[in-house]
């Protein structure tokens, strides 16, 4: 019986229906999280008016509070991104910044609104970037107040100056999947016990 | 008399005409180009419908064509931007996505068109990150054919979680304003001397 | 009772008895880490003869083996590192390429050896560079299984491009004490989470 | 006829004459160089004593200042690198580190003494980091005073997960090649470029 809820931030640049690699990724993760007992839902950022700045409602046609909101709902955030010149997707960072504006909201306790949270980052690209992608995003989820699992990442990329797309790939390869599924179960696991447990007030 | 040309992209997540730090930065910048022989200009990114993409063009409504346009008109490109959560703004990383399309771009020589153009970089924040965004953006313009001229970066940030903006100064700190003003000398010479003696075809 | 047990490697390029800026912000994670139940002990690992390498064991002399037994022996591992031109300290990725050959090191059960520990790494420089450094760092430790609690990094730097050190201040900042000992509330609370329900074998 | 000189500080963990994929990229760069009319050297850093520090001469033994003096004696700097976990190798960041000192020397005209020098970097790894590794390494060079040619980077990193070596491979692959060659022709062009005009004087 599922008892968590997790919610993935896809932040391809290619609207939906388009294929998006990140979308593949962030379903494996959110597959294997279903095994773990997780109820899962994602959404592409790029198919939502996500305004920039860095208050947690930049007004009207603002679509960031309805996402933000899910993801107060969410047990883990699962946070998929492209690589681009080597970098989160600027709809990665757009999300990162929205979330600066939590990183002063706190709850009864004292504590931030996002303590307790549990985030992966799953990260594809042609050919090369994704640990520190993984280290950018990883970093700023975990300022905001996220904890993060052990090997708390996922990601895909081809050789040096390839093209290839991870959903060109005939199969996920067996470390990729493994990988996956790893991060996945520490993530249920780690929710799991925060939740029962959760952090101390200051 | 000028001979040369700057741009600056002013990456705040503010509208003109709401105040920005990165804009007065990269003033500074200009300023201290105009005082190189050079004739410059800048623009808010966040004023235009950068559309999100890695094509040259992303269709009906799109701004980066224009802005495109405008790099490469200039000799010399200066790339602002704000820290948040210790990374480049979103729309600095839109640029730089942008910009990808041309790394398979070439003249008639068959070199990237970026090829003989120089790239600066100007961060500010209230606290930390400003080596970590000049690293991040020199990369992937270098990447793109830019050449960075010997400390081709200048910033402002404050101590370790204050909240103070560069704007909030009385005045430019020396150490800084030196640093603004050699990064922009070092561009002029360098724009001038790649203009004189461009890098040879493959 | 204390129940937990704590080491900090202090990565400051300056070996003992000279004074430490490093190891003056780790000794204030550890006086936290006190607070919460945690026997803490320390060490600079210049001051060891940790060889270059990825094995477990380089060999002759190599005083990376007695250092990792004690991060094995340990329920918390705090990384305190300065930073140098924005990067962590070179003797900070020694000890990151150490701990790359405990990513195929597991347990009876089939687990990493180093699931279950915690991470938390303090950084300090001079004028910038903590968050990228803490990126990098958290990222790594990650990478090779330890847990990053929310919030799970402190850190001090100066403005930008000044040269007062954190053991030039007169008194910690409040807002870096309140960092400092939020980052040890929650390590610990989360070692000993996961000491009582450790992650599920693969 | 010869008229530049280039040297190459090859960073890998492994002493001379065990294999080395780092030399290898090394050596690839620097005949790319020698056919640009580059009389070229190099060195791998494991086999010196470059002691821990931020001063030109850490005393005793420092293999440092005669390392330095080869590079002042040069126009072109190659600075090649393995990637251990996402990041340069320790003894990347230990150059940098002693490069550091450097930030505050100046040559009669006031600049700083790295001006006019050209710096690439040559990047090998298993499979992921290396535009990071750039990144971290062109900022923390151009930060001392050198200048980065456009395209100034190569690199070759496998798959995800793979372990493969750059000097595993039967044969180079043909864009790391062009990638290699572009970096050498822009180098040359531009440490000539900037030998006949000197950056001006602050």
């Amino acid at each position: 019986m599922a008892d968590l809820t997790a919610l993935a931030l896809i932040c391809s640049l290619t609207p939906t229906p388009e294929p998006s690699s990140s979308e593949l990724l962030a379903r494996h993760v959110l597959d294997a999280l279903q095994n773990q007992g997780t109820v899962t839902a994602s959404l592409r950022v790029v198919d939502h008016n996500v305004m920039p700045g860095v208050r947690i409602d930049m007004g009207d046609g603002d679509a960031w509070p309805g996402i933000r909101d899910r993801i107060l709902a969410a047990d883990i955030l699962v946070l998929a991104t492209p690589i681009w010149m080597g970098h989160p997707c600027s709809l990665a960072q757009r999300v990162i910044e929205r979330l600066d504006a939590d990183l002063s909201e706190t709850d009864d306790a004292g504590r931030p609104v996002m303590y307790g949270k549990v985030a992966i980052v799953a990260v594809v690209g042609n050919e090369d970037g994704a640990h520190k992608v993984n280290a950018d995003m990883q970093q700023a989820l975990n300022d905001v107040g996220f904890t993060i699992p052990a090997q708390g990442g996922t990601y895909w990329v081809g050789e040096a100056m390839h093209t290839v797309n991870y959903n060109d790939l005939d199969s996920v390869p067996e470390k990729v999947a493994a990988t996956t599924a790893g991060a996945a179960r520490n993530a249920a696991h780690l929710a799991r016990t925060l939740s029962a447990a959760p952090y101390p007030a200051p």
